[in-house]
């Protein structure tokens, strides 16, 4: 029973009225957002995914503590969350042998981009990023005025440091975003290469490292060997992928005391979840269940690799939870394979931007997801194929 | 079993470290952070309350088809949550009488205040306030380096309506908020009164309606009655109160769908948790458990403002979720009050500004919670009387 309360009547009784007065930034700002989700997609077509291998969710879902956590939480959600989420932060300073003055907690990776993006960026100030990779740091910093200066991916389909440190110097950055592993290649860069970029990155400078897929890079040390007290140095953690809590908007930053405290400043103070906040919590103390989610990711992945082979694509390295793989032909053509699996209703996606668009990225999955996948993919294959040679 | 990373290592190499160039608004921001828990204030004290009366959160708890749709959707947050909250959006259109495209969903009104602040304010653009009133939006705008104006509340502990206008003629406003029904005095304007003070807004300024409270304002008629298109007003609205969704952080605007969209430019599309989403469209569901609600509410405030009366002091009118109970005395007094209830375990709260700080403000709650209160509150007065003569 809804009552219909009624906003929708006699409108404005005078002639001319003039409309909100936005910000110059805001005017400039383009109107399409770059944002389509799996929902969106399946709404346009009318039709439900029959596999969900696009958005690298965690399919494998999260620890069972952390379901069991939210579901008791959830009956004491007329209480305002803890604004400085205490008791995970003091977890997660355990967890990393930090200080809990070292963590700062947001709304997902994304949120905490857009507070870095209010705390470091003001109109014309320098930013450096890699042309393709994930590119919500660039919405942001557009939505401040920013100056966004891209360099192309290396041609082994990393994020060229040199070529990032280059750009920073020359345009005085005041942030190089590095996405260590990398989305949407995969592609990671060892410790030590993140840990020499940092000394040479220039005075004033803020390597903003993106670790959304870090607890998934098992054959890797992504832990640059730099103090976690360092003022050159962000990183941004999530409990979006390793952890499978894609839904909670519940990530971290870590980073100086110093730096920290600066996101008080302007952060929203209760934009997270109480529920989101217990079910990290849970789920960070069930470290047992994330090591079973690497065995199984690496799995799938090597599955995902061997997929590709078969069909003549060749798989990017990746240490996440996807596999991108190269079609070997154009970005069109890539375009055309995702639209056929589609077709077939699987939900994949692809690199936004060349050299990486000629690949698709297909997430880790179950077993029987994966066989669904490959079923499909020679199918769509085929079909794109034909289509493309039109 | 918590693996131990190794952040805390060799530390910078280098002789000179510079730290991030923060914008020199933000450089100028206070560090004093303006929101202090409960949470904060048990931690401190080392004891939990007896009874949570301080935060205006709705102690009775959601509907329980909301607690149900929570604990469910909790299995399905490994995928991430619907960026446009199509569900949500399309039932609150249906509600409202309006389209969806009317709507925006974000992480509660603070978050949507973020937005607004983010949408209109930039550095030295001109706001009108109340001196006392809702204080958050004044630190998003200070954030952006706004330029706040505050008009003292009026003498009836209303909002000045003609105040503010005058205020926001005088000083070019770009937004006139006002809180209605208003926190933290509970008291309310008539639709009238908001539907003139809109036709008399200077050219170019937008009314910021935040009506947080509105589900609990049962007798009173709080829908101006103005076009939701109309470019002058913008409305919040939130499941924290009336819905007892606190803990959920997630909230709505109600406006032109030129105004909807421009959040779409600058907000964060993926802040609102998946649980949240699920909460919310079931506890809008259920409209009978509202009234439920508002019977209860109701009865509390009658009882709140019984148990003032008979100590002396007057309660303000409500059309909230709280009473605001005039102490009789200064700001001080009301501060040894207050300090007094916590001694005994009681958590309320205060205005923070004169001249509304003579009052003490109680959330309404279950007769259990406020039989303690009542109890509490004799002696809480007497020693604050006799530390207030010293």
């Amino acid at each position: 029973m809804r009552s219909r309360v009624s906003l929708l009547t006699h409108g404005a009784r005078r002639g001319i009225i003039t409309g909100p007065r936005f910000t110059s930034i805001v005017q400039g700002l383009p109107s399409i957002v770059p944002f389509v989700a799996p929902e969106e997609i399946e709404r346009s077509r009318g039709r439900k995914f029959a596999v969900r291998l696009g958005a690298n969710e965690l399919t494998f879902g999260p620890s069972p503590r952390a379901i069991e956590a939210m579901a008791a939480a959830a009956a004491d959600v007329w209480m305002y969350g803890d604004p400085k989420s205490q008791q995970l932060r003091a977890a997660l300073a355990v967890h990393h042998g930090v200080a809990t003055s070292n963590i700062v907690v947001g709304e997902g990776v994304d949120g905490l981009l857009a507070y870095t993006a209010h705390l470091l960026v003001g109109p014309g100030d320098a930013l450096v990023t890699t042309h393709g990779t994930y590119p919500t740091l660039n919405y942001f910093v557009a939505g401040r005025g920013g100056s966004l200066h891209t360099v192309p991916y290396g041609s082994d389909d990393r994020q060229d440091l040199d070529a990032l440190l280059a750009k920073a110097w020359e345009v005085d950055a005041k942030v190089v975003y590095v996405v260590n592993p990398d989305n949407p290649s995969g592609t990671w860069h060892p410790a030590e290469r993140i840990e020499a970029m940092i000394e040479s990155l220039p005075p004033g400078c803020v390597a903003l490292i993106d670790e959304a897929y870090h607890e998934l890079g098992s054959d890797f040390d992504a832990n640059a060997r730099v103090a976690v007290d360092d003022l050159r140095v962000l990183r941004l953690r999530t409990f979006s992928k390793g952890y499978g809590l894609a839904g909670c908007r519940i990530g971290y930053a870590l980073g100086s005391s110093e730096i920290m405290s600066a996101f008080d400043k302007i952060r929203n103070h209760f934009g997270v979840s109480r529920i989101s906040q217990a079910g990290a919590l849970a789920a960070l103390s069930d470290q047992q269940y994330l090591q079973q989610v690497r065995t199984r990711v690496c799995e799938a992945r090597s599955e995902l690799e061997a997929i590709a082979r078969a069909h003549n694509m060749t798989p990017l390295p990746s240490a996440t939870n996807f596999v991108t793989m190269d079609c070997g032909r154009d970005g069109l053509f890539a375009r055309l394979v995702l639209a056929e699996l589609l077709e077939l209703d699987i939900f994949a996606r692809m690199p936004g931007a060349a050299p990486l668009d000629r690949c698709i990225r297909v997430s880790c999955s179950s077993a029987s997801d994966l066989a669904i996948f490959q079923q499909a993919l020679p199918r769509a294959l085929d079909k794109a194929q034909a289509r493309w040679e039109k």
